[in-house]
């Protein structure tokens, strides 16, 4: 990455300055509900002659299901087959293979859409194409509304207030571990539960923190559900759930 | 607030379904370019026959200037005003006063949007309205992009990624609290930054975390300023500001 820079102003459509290369657009879609798009996305998928989208590993083809048919019929479609981020050699060599492609279409001169689920910057494996094609093409990442704070929503709660501190957790992280961050917590998301889910639910209950904490499944989606965390029956979630944790909070 | 309950489904426009009270909308506008709406924000914006916004406090009249001419000239406007959070009591009183004259008009039948600069449940002050009304009237929150995600990306940067923690930290927190919490991350946002600037720097440069830190201000907005945290003149920062850490992560 090229070191920090000051800029004044807003960086949008930086291609469009006589640049003979496309420029590559890293677009938020969203947690899934299609009208959770923003304007900037949608105008910017309607422009781009190619969208690309993963395929496989976590997010399956979810963002490009949410753009649905904000993707104009003309658009060539460059599905891009990612693995999951466990493998990393094999990682590697895949995220080489996509920046490839989407490089021969930007220096081709076209402007290339690629869709995020949620939102590009906030835990997704779009930073590895960005990281590969940014220091050579113009680009620029179009924040979306991300599953955080769609689930506080959903539930009706708010996510964190005041001076709280607010931690997002990852599930994949070791019993130790999150052990450690919850018992000292006032406001917690635990993301990309999954087949984590017993693990929580004990360290939850030793903790003391499952009294107030929710599941929510699908935010925003059609098949959306949201469990306080002592009904949910035995066994995984579905990876796309946040367990929302409040704790010694000064309640509202 | 209500116990949670397990829903299956979206909750969109709770309101329309025979009921005669109106439905209390919150409707994060995002951070500040009007692009980064959503499209329900817009509909409903341009939907509701009256549209309520705070006026002072922390966010001055910026939620409705997000939404622009997104508001239609027929629209009632009702401007709210909010005091700064630190006065308690009066803080209550004023709550009351504002859920009052919304609760007038929705017992009227006529659906309310209240605007929210970013999301209704990121550390907002909806949420004391939400609490006030929510229990008597149909209610929804629509989230919104947040200015942490839009920092992320105006800086070209990863919020976090894989297992990083994520902790987002007001910047009024005490120094030895901050202190305790970013001793130890991989990643941080420091939110509401304004007189608090340096303080921080002080901190994060004891910690050795002033290197990879950046301050972005006014995120998406015409005057956004992004500057790598060891440049930056002494002084006090704007409200609006937030500091992005990077800690022990694995680095991409």
């Amino acid at each position: 990455m090229a070191g920090i820079q000051v800029m004044i102003g807003r960086t949008d459509d930086a291609g469009e300055a006589g640049n003979t290369s496309g420029t590559f657009y890293g677009i938020g879609v969203g947690p899934g509900d299609p009208e959770l798009m923003t304007l900037k996305a949608t105008r910017l998928i309607a422009a781009c002659p190619v969208i690309a989208y993963p395929v496989n590993g976590g997010g399956g083809g979810l963002a490009r299901r949410i753009a649905g048919a904000a993707v104009p019929p003309q658009a060539e479609e460059l599905p891009i087959h990612l693995p999951m981020l466990a493998e990393r050699a094999p990682a590697r060599e895949a995220y080489d293979l996509a920046a490839g492609k989407i490089a021969t279409q930007l220096a081709a001169g076209r402007d290339v859409a690629f869709l995020c689920e949620g939102d590009p910057f906030f835990y997704g494996s779009f930073m590895y194409l960005f990281s590969r094609l940014a220091e050579d093409f113009p680009a620029e990442v179009v924040p979306g509304v991300t599953s955080l704070t769609a689930c506080a929503a959903a539930l009706g709660r708010p996510l964190a207030a005041r001076s709280e501190r607010l931690k997002v957790l990852p599930a994949t992280l070791s019993e130790e571990v999150l052990r450690h961050e919850l018992a000292d917590t006032e406001a917690a998301a635990i993301i990309k539960v999954g087949r984590h889910f017993e693990k929580l639910r004990r360290i939850l209950g030793d903790l003391g923190l499952a009294e107030g904490a929710a599941i929510v499944e699908a935010a925003t989606r059609e098949d959306q559900r949201i469990t306080a965390l002592t009904e949910v029956p035995p066994g995984e979630r579905p990876y796309f759930s946040t367990i929302l944790v409040y704790g010694g909070g000064e309640g509202w």
